[in-house]
C-alpha cells in the first residue's frame, strides 16, 4: 500500500517534535483529516509566522514583537530587580507569581559537554545592563548546569558592581510535596534552606 | 506581560490537538523557535495540503492520492476478500501483517449515542461493491460500537450475498498479555476462541 506524500510529511513533521513518537504522529495527521480546512489554514499560518514575526527584544533577549518587550518597555515595573532565567518560557511561570521586577533571559546553561559556553549565553547582555540595580535573582534550574551557570553569573556580577545584593531562588520541597519521596539532595537543601515559624 | 500573537496563537493551534494540553503546547511552540525555518516551511506546507492533495478513493475509501487507491489499483491482491475496517489508520496496521486482500474504510463505528447511524458510514458502497466475494472479514474495535457495527453488517452483508463467509478477527489475549490482568471479557472470550494445540 502507498501512503499519499501528504499524509507522510506531516508525519515526519509530527515525529520531529519533542515527545512524539510514530504512532503519535499517526494518530494526530489522520485526526487533522476531520478537521476543518480553516483550522489547518490557520495552524500552517502560526508557524510560518513564528519566527517572521517575533525577535528578541534587545534589553533582556525575551521573545518579543518589538525592538523593546513589552515588560522592558513598562516603566511602571520595578527597575531595580532583575530575574535571570534559563528560557522564554521560564518567564511566563514567573510572571504568574506577580513578579513585577524586569527580566534577562539567558537562552541556555553553560553546559560543557554539550559544548555550550558563556559565550553562547546572553551573559554579556545581562553585565551590559547593570547600573545601580539592587538585587539580581538567579532563577535558573536546579540542576548542575543550573547551578554552575548561576555561580559563573554571580561571580561576573559581584565583579562589576561589587554592592549588588545576588540572590537564587530557593530550594526545597515543593508545595505537596512528601518527605518520604524526597531526594537526599533536596531534603538537606530543604533543611540548609529553613525558616523561622511564624506564629 | 503581553506575549506575542505569533506565539499565542501557534499554542492555541497545538492546544486544539488531542492529547495536547497547555504545558504541551507551550513547550512545543517554544521547542519549535529554535528549529530552522526551513522545518516550519515545510510543516506549515504539509498541513495546507493535508486535504488538498488527499481524497478518499472511490472504491473503498481510503485515503488516496488519486480516485482509486493504491490497494484498490493493484491487481495482484486477493480481489475475493475485504476487510472492513473502522479508519484508515486500521489499514496500515493490517497491511503490516501481510495481509493481501481488499479494505473497505466505515470512517467511524455506529454509535447512537453520538447520533452516528449506518447512514454516516460508508456501509452502502461496502453493499454496492459484493461481487462474488469468498470472504468479508470484519475487523472494527473489540468495543461496544464495534461489535454492533460487525452484527449491522453481517446481517446486511447475508442479506444480499448469504453464500459469502462472514468472519469476526479473534478476539483474546494479546501477544505478551497477562493472564493475571486480563479482564472477565477478554479472558472468556479467549477461552471460547481456543483452538487445538499444534504438536
Amino acid at each position: 500500500m502507498k501512503i499519499p506524500r501528504a499524509i507522510t510529511r506531516l508525519i515526519d513533521s509530527f515525529q520531529s517534535l519533542p515527545g512524539v513518537g510514530p504512532k503519535t504522529a499517526q494518530r494526530l495527521t489522520f485526526h487533522l483529516l476531520h478537521f476543518p480546512q480553516e483550522y489547518l489554514d490557520n495552524f500552517s499560518k502560526s508557524l510560518l509566522e513564528l519566527k517572521n514575526k517575533t525577535k528578541l527584544c534587545s534589553i533582556c533577549k525575551n521573545i518579543s514583537e518589538n525592538d523593546e518587550c513589552s515588560v522592558c518597555d513598562d516603566t511602571s515595573r520595578d527597575l531595580e530587580i532583575i530575574i535571570v532565567v534559563a528560557h522564554p518560557l521560564d518567564t511566563f511561570a514567573l510572571e504568574k507569581t506577580g513578579f513585577k521586577g524586569l527580566y534577562h533571559v539567558l537562552h541556555g546553561l553553560i553546559d560543557p559537554l554539550n559544548s555550550v559556553g558563556p559565550e553562547e549565553l546572553f551573559i554579556s547582555g545581562l553585565m551590559d545592563r547593570l547600573n545601580g540595580q539592587t538585587e539580581i535573582i538567579l532563577a535558573t534550574n536546579s540542576s548542575m548546569e543550573g547551578e554552575s551557570t548561576a555561580m559563573y553569573i554571580a561571580k561576573q556580577v559581584k565583579e562589576k558592581q561589587p554592592e549588588v545584593r545576588i540572590t537564587r531562588i530557593a530550594r526545597g520541597l515543593p508545595v505537596g510535596g512528601d518527605i518520604e519521596y524526597a531526594d537526599d539532595i533536596t531534603l538537606s537543601r530543604a533543611l540548609e534552606g529553613r525558616k523561622d515559624f511564624q506564629i
